[in-house]
């Protein structure tokens, strides 16, 4: 196994791994080394016989180079590192780039052209180069897998790629993004919009610039990958009509509380004839709905088949630890099927 | 492909599979004949060159036989028609018998011992057969499959199959009886017991005889089912701590409605040490809960592995169309794999 970029999700994955290295083994026979960690902040160490993962966690947190676990002189650049690193998988986790997805578009290509595995948490690449990696993908015997990127480890992806075959999506409605779910419950209890991004940030779950959560932009960036992966299309954020929850003030939520109903931040797209049309836009819902109870950091996914009736996935009390399960599920996916 | 029993659900797959027909074949390459199809009271129709499934689902449903269509003398008995019928699915869907899983189980090993896939959206054998069936499927390279049997054709088993990987099942909680629920829905604006039970009926959800959802035999075989396979473990219904919904009355629903609070009755099990504790019993919940909002015919689960935060999976509009899609996706999932 091989990693690029070794922050939050890179070591919850490594220490995921090191929690069920005897269970993979006696479950699916499977064990594994790590080769190569490849960090932007704190240099890179390849060893072919394996690395010591327990004192690279130990390392990168406490700030110290990898470069001492390195058996060999480690390349500076990371499509270096890729080339050099011998390994089955890559798990790609390279800082988020909404734009066009680099650098670890080119990265996950350069995996897959390897004959590794491309495995990645990162939106950008589904958003950008979908088809494509994932024809490579196909071209060369391997897998492009990203369960991590859309509500975190819960299996919507796989979901439909394994679990749903035969069916076909129609459309799909959900509240995506925790940041403004948490400030839409905060503004409930009478806390001021500015009060409630700074309770969010203080919880690590905004970022320090909010706007791309209040915004919309994470929503509609969430519902471009779902909308080209689920619906064999291809959605880019920007095609998605797109309103943020600026407009709601605290007594617009209260005042909705009062009548029975909450205001969410509503994700959806449907098919139009030929084409999906996407959209993000706060909502009033009503207690009899799912949406209703969805709270705090909780996503919830409807979908709309032509086979089954109305599908809805939730998962609660996502983290760094469920985005390295949704990395772990990938692997273990990607190695059951090549 | 090869039928026991043509009932609703029987002939509700027949349906699904001529609309998807093309779809199948543009998307995965696949083709189907019915080869055979056996019912009680309908008399029973091999072809080796395959049946014309349209004129057999329309003679069941005008009540004629179906021993017209067939190419060669029909037996009177299911696992002669097993043994004659060339095939590489069975889709068994006899009558649920909730004592020992007859003749369901019988069938089912039959059709494996006979080289098929066994598919079927019959309790009893999940219940009574699962680790012996599974075993058997194992031994002959051919799958058990019975994804329909628990909340229909919602992807619940395969998801622990396929999409969740690496991940433990430490407990479930949800709401998995359509007729209580509707019942308890009835109650609450008002309706007695008894016209609850008696809509319940007159809309084809409850049967003639309701105790079994009334008294949660039939929410407590599902717990078995779940628990059995998805816990890897053998749990029996009569093993689960089962309480009915006789003692709820329509003022304890409005009184509960009244403090913003709604009765379920709601299944579960956990693991304790080495074993599984199941449990059916009424519940009060609040609005915060996602068991609010579930009405009518919908269920839910909740699912807590040692890897993802709670995971919960609702279902609506559950019905023969849905079941067969649990069929139609086994059979897809099963010749994928095989």
């Amino acid at each position: 196994l091989s990693f690029v970029g070794f922050g939050n999700v890179g070591r919850a994955l490594g220490r995921l791994l090191l929690r069920k290295r005897l269970w993979l083994q006696e479950r699916y026979g499977l064990d594994f080394m790590v080769t190569g960690i490849y960090t932007a902040r704190h240099g890179a160490a390849i060893d072919p016989a394996g690395l010591d993962l327990e004192a690279a966690i130990a390392r990168a947190e406490a700030d110290d180079s990898l470069e001492v676990l390195s058996a060999q002189p480690a390349p500076a650049a990371a499509l270096d590192f890729i080339a050099q690193c011998p390994a089955d998988v890559l798990f790609e986790n390279s800082p988020v780039n909404y734009t066009d997805g680099e650098p670890a578009v080119t990265h996950l290509r350069a995996a897959l052209n390897a004959g590794m595995h491309a495995v990645t948490a990162n939106k950008g690449p589904v958003v950008h180069a979908y088809h494509s990696l994932s024809a490579l993908a196909r071209q060369v015997g391997r897998r492009f897998y990203f369960e991590s990127t859309v509500m975190d480890g819960a299996p919507i992806f796989s979901l439909f790629r394994g679990a749903l075959p035969g069916a076909r999506l129609l459309s799909f409605k959900g509240v995506l993004n925790s940041t403004t779910n948490l400030i839409l419950s905060r503004m409930e209890s009478g806390e001021s919009f500015e009060r409630a991004v700074a309770y969010a940030q203080e919880m690590g779950i905004a970022e320090t610039d909010p706007s791309g959560d209040i915004d919309g932009w994470d929503a509609a960036i969430k519902v471009a990958a779902l909308a080209t992966v689920l619906m064999d299309t291809s959605v880019k954020p920007q095609d998605i009509r797109r309103e943020g929850i600026r407009a709601i003030t605290p007594e617009m939520t209260r005042a909705a509380l009062a009548e029975g109903q909450r205001y969410k931040l509503i994700c959806s797209a449907r098919r139009e004839g030929e084409t999906v049309v996407g959209e993000v836009a706060p909502e009033r819902v009503a207690a009899a709905s799912p949406f209703y109870s969805v709270s705090g950091t909780t996503s919830l996914m409807q979908f709309e088949t032509d086979t089954l009736g109305r599908l809805t996935i939730i998962e609660e009390d996502p983290g760094p630890h469920t985005t390295a399960y949704g990395l772990l599920a990938d692997w273990l996916n990607a190695s059951a099927q090549a």
